[in-house]
């Protein structure tokens, strides 16, 4: 058969309703700078879907970084792998910032965080070494484990005591094989919003001899006093010994780093892939991150207002009750009962009547039935863009009990 | 076992090294603006280690449009994956530009190439279709064939017959499961620069039924009457049927594009999962990729200059004796034989008694006794550099046939 004719015949689980939603809930096009309010097709929004958590994307110390970078150096340099022609003295200041701030010996930049952490999970890990990890963990990870040649045993997520089942049927394994154990989860999980139960997982390492790899893309510059992660807020950063984050979020910026001990870090900048195979990071991305960095570090008020924030929504919601689960991070789901047309039909209203802009998931992503709204609170949102917004889901809610969204099929838009 | 200790046990085939060359052989760093003439440890030195082909890094231009970009926007915008808030009218005119360029009907752009290839060949087969593909293929392709769940035949470098005799196979196996053939190689392999034998491949399409992906890294903005690549080229674009280049060589960029039909580009877009589940190309990345690609259509000298010092590095290289293998592409390789220590004593000596840098390449990336050295021209080199380099090369050529450089062990540097 054909590869192309089965392709066009089964568009994928979004792809086939793209005819229907192209253009609107797939790939909208928001205008004007990165805030609380942008525009859609030519209206202000309340925008809910952007992980800005710090409002450092058009912070104006970023913005004249970012410019004065690009100014100086050009979008172009350095060319070539890091391993190659592709290092500087930036990117090694960048890597021991992020070391001195993560508590760790030695970090290695990544030049994209989802080939970055796919690439260190090949690299850590043989076909004698086994893989436990947490059954929500991130499409990235879940890529880099479909490289892994070894076992990999899933455990029901946040579960600890499926956590150590699985641990023991990775040692019994490894009793025989002769290889290690990599226990791979999350810091902040990105749909529900729950932090990982790291400091329980460290806590095992008292029974099982494994390492911990920790993704903490969401936790990275909102969780813990100084803004370190999830390690820090659960007071458990030294038994994590391998710390991820992207810069795709708080630091809204590209690339990756991992941190941990110096000789494993030394291990993966000579091991990794996707980064020995591929471009450095260029010097205005690496230019901005250290000055994000900074401001990260030192505008300790960023995090406290995402924080009075993400307390004002969220409470907010529960309120009026709303399920929004057992999110402890900023990410806030709103979990409703629904199909696939009621869902879309409620998502326009809020759009279009109400200008709020947020993501929705569906099934087959979610079960049948379920709608989850994902509200990203952050440090630029006011105090009125959060009434505003827990007004419109009130009314909103209102029509969706009493069945005003069940329309036949999804709407065209 | 614990893993890191294994980790810390072997450090890999170059890492193994690394007490000795790091900073040096690897991770080298070449300071000031990329070009023909930069500094290395202090001192000016010839690089012949960057794809920066056309020279369009430093063009007036592309540094305007870079700074000028970053400017207007800041580096963090969009956020989000192009699916969810990173799609902007600028994201669709570069990919409208490449479809015309390329004179595909649609293109669909990358966040990054490494990521993307691999997504791309995960998205395009299932476990029933087998994947037909070049030996020497670049890492991104087969990370890519290792997510592949099906059967995947590998056919000798850029040896048609054996490709053939895979095509057979796979269709023995298709008959059976129903499954279609993806065959995937490369427009110019990076390494030994022999353009693949494109030509011959599309016209075995009338013996089997097969998709073509081609990976023109190289061949973007080098080959090609209007620098199109590889296909245009050969005078078989149209064969092609999802031509995939990076922005990483002749673009001097980052990011990463697919054109083909307009079906299987929406479908690409809906599935390819770095490209779902993280963050669009940055705005002044997409601005700056505009201007790179207006001025590769326009300034067709940069490309002139370009090959015609392609063709007096390679033909200055042939006079004096040296092996420089089947290369029909800027990449210029030279085959010397010697073990470890000798090749890089010879390096050092290059690099710092005649200021040439360039890379080497040794076992076990080639089998032993081998060193490859690969130089790549590029339109910013002058006469003058070219011919200090053969004159360079000549001398120390001289001095390996002697043995002067048989020294013990790798020198420390």
């Amino acid at each position: 058969m054909d590869i192309f004719e089965k392709l066009l015949q089964n568009l994928g689980p979004i792809g086939q309703h793209s005819d229907r939603a192209h253009g609107y809930f797939a790939f909208p096009k928001l205008e004007g700078e990165i805030g609380a309010r942008m525009k859609f097709r030519g209206k202000e929004k309340i925008v809910w879907s952007l992980n800005n958590y710090l409002g450092l994307a058009n912070h104006p110390e970023v913005r004249q970084a970012d410019a004065a970078a690009a100014k100086q150096y050009g979008l172009a340099t350095p060319m070539g792998a890091r391993m190659m022609s592709g290092s500087t003295d930036l990117h090694d200041q960048l890597e021991k910032e992020l070391s001195e701030f993560e508590k760790k010996e030695d970090t290695v930049l990544l030049n994209f965080g989802y080939q970055g952490i796919m690439s260190a999970i090949d690299a850590l890990v043989g076909r004698h070494d086994v893989v436990v990890y947490d059954a929500e963990c991130h499409a990235s990870i879940i890529d880099g484990l479909r490289l892994h040649q070894g076992k990999r045993y899933v455990y029901k997520h946040n579960d600890i005591e499926d956590c150590e089942k699985q641990l023991k049927r990775a040692e019994a394994l490894i009793a025989a094989s002769g290889g290690g154990i990599l226990l791979v989860t999350e810091g902040v999980f990105g749909m529900a919003g729950d932090q990982g139960k790291l400091k329980e997982i460290v806590d095992l390492k008292h029974k099982f001899n494994f390492r911990l790899l920790v993704d903490d893309a969401h936790g990275f510059g909102t969780l813990g006093k100084t803004g370190a992660g999830v390690g820090e807020e659960q007071g458990c950063q030294d038994g994590i010994d391998l710390y991820f984050s992207t810069f795709a979020k708080s630091m809204a910026s590209i690339g990756a780093f991992i941190s941990g001990p110096v000789g494993i870090i030394r291990y993966l900048r000579y091991n990794m892939r996707s980064q020995i195979f591929a471009k450095s990071l260029p010097m205005p991305l690496v230019l901005g991150n250290l000055k994000r960095l900074q401001l990260l570090r030192e505008k300790r008020e960023l995090k406290e207002k995402l924080w009075h924030n993400v307390e004002k929504l969220q409470t907010g919601l529960r309120e009026r009750g709303f399920n929004i689960g057992h999110t402890n991070s900023p990410v806030t789901p709103i979990y409703l009962q629904g199909d696939i047309p009621e869902a879309t039909a409620m998502c326009l209203d809020l759009r279009e009547n109400y200008n709020i802009f947020c993501s929705i998931v569906v099934y087959p992503v979610i079960p049948k039935g379920q709608i989850i709204y994902r509200l990203i609170p952050t440090a630029a949102h006011s105090d009125e863009d959060i009434e505003q917004t827990l007004q419109a889901f009130s009314e909103t809610k209102e029509k969706l009990d009493a069945k005003a969204y069940a329309v036949a099929e999804i709407p065209m838009v």
